[in-house]
C-alpha cells in the first residue's frame, strides 16, 4: 500500500497470510479482511489453534508423523497392523493413503527423496530410522510407497538395496491407468506399465 | 480422514483454515503442514499476529475502515485532505483505491449495498454516519465509489437524494473501459459509456 492505511498489527497479519501456501498477497488482504469480520468465529479460535499447535505439535521419534503425541497416533494404534510399513516420502503422503483408507497398516516417513544435486544423501533421510524398525523385527512387510518420480524411484532402489538382507518381504504400489483417467492423455510409459501388469476381467 | 492419524489439536487447525476464503480442505491440509514445517517462522509468529489482531482490531466510528486505533491511521491523517470524502461498499474497496495511490482523501465505508430483497435498508448501512460528517460541515465533495452493480447504483441515488440539500458537490467514479481491457470482450452498457464520455486526444 502507497501510504498506511490500518494499524501495523493488521498489516503484519496480511504479510504473515501471504505465505501461507494457496494464498498470496491479493488473496491474504481479502482472507485478513474476512477473519477480522469473523473476528469471534474464526480469527479468534484459528490463533489458539495455531499457538495450540506451535506448543504442543512434534514429529513422532517412531515413524516421522507430525503429531502432538510422541509417539504418534498411528504409531500407538494397537488396532492396526504394526508388522506392515508403509514408506512414503512426506506427511501429506501418509495423511493422503489414510483418506483411501485401504491399509490398516504403519508407516514410516523419509522426508523427502534422495537428491546429490540437492546435496540430499541418505543421512539426511529418516532411513536408519527404518532399518532400525526392521532390524528390532516383527516386521513383515515394507510397502515402498514413493512418488514414481526419478527421484522417488532412485529413493526406492537404495531402500530395497539397504533392506535386501533383514528377511523382510519388499513391495512398492502398482503403476497403471488412474481411476477416471483417459489413456489420450496418459504418457507411453504409464500406458505400457498398465499394459504389461494387465488383469484378467 | 477415515481413522484418526494425527492429533485432535492439529486436526481443528486443518479445519479452522479450510473456512479462511481461498483455501479449501485440500489445501487447507497442505497449509497446515508447510505451518508445522515452518514452525518457528511462520506458525508461531502467525498465532501470534492473529491473537494481536483479535486483541486490538476495532472498526473506525468515523469512517468505518478496520484499524487498531479509532478513529482510524485514515481520519487522523492530517496530511490528507479531509475535506474530499469517497464512499465506499467495504473495507477493500478502501484499500484497493489507496493502492492506486491517487486521492489523498478520507473515507467513508457503508458496510454494503442497499438490497431490499435481502433486509438491508439505509439503517442497516452507515449512511447516518455519512451525512452527519458531512452535516458538521469541512466537507466539499464526495465521491460515491460504489461497484457499478445494480444494488451498487441504488445506493449511490439513495445517497445521492439524502446528500442533495447539504449543500456538497457529490461527484462518482466515472464509467468506460478499463485499462488494459479489449473491446470485443466488454459489454455495451460499457462501451456506449465509453463512448458518451469520450474525451479529447
Amino acid at each position: 500500500m502507497a501510504k498506511r492505511v490500518t494499524g501495523p498489527e493488521i498489516e503484519k497479519l496480511i504479510q504473515l497470510l501471504a505465505k501461507v501456501p494457496g494464498l498470496g498477497p491479493r488473496s491474504a488482504r481479502r482472507a485478513a479482511l474476512h477473519l477480522i469480520k469473523k473476528k469471534d468465529q474464526l480469527l479468534g479460535p484459528l490463533g489458539s489453534a495455531m499457538g495450540e499447535a506451535y506448543d504442543k505439535v512434534k514429529v513422532c521419534s517412531h515413524c516421522g508423523n507430525v503429531d502432538t503425541i510422541d509417539p504418534c497416533t498411528v504409531c500407538t494404534d494397537d488396532r492396526r497392523d504394526q508388522s506392515v510399513i508403509i514408506v512414503v516420502e512426506d506427511v501429506s503422503d501418509l495423511w493422503a493413503l489414510e483418506r483411501a483408507g485401504v491399509m490398516n497398516a504403519a508407516y514410516h516417513v523419509l522426508g523427502g527423496t534422495l537428491s546429490p544435486l540437492d546435496g540430499v544423501g541418505p543421512d539426511d533421510l529418516n532411513i536408519k530410522g527404518l532399518i532400525d524398525r526392521v532390524s528390532e523385527g516383527g516386521v513383515k512387510e515394507i510397502i515402498i510407497a514413493v512418488n514414481a518420480t526419478v527421484e522417488g524411484q532412485t529413493t526406492a532402489h537404495y531402500i530395497t538395496d539397504r533392506l535386501a538382507d533383514l528377511g523382510v518381504a519388499i513391495t512398492r504400489l502398482a503403476h497403471g491407468v488412474p481411476v477416471g483417467g483417459e489413456l489420450d492423455y496418459l504418457d507411453e510409459g504409464t500406458l505400457s506399465a498398465a499394459l504389461r501388469a494387465r488383469t484378467a476381467i
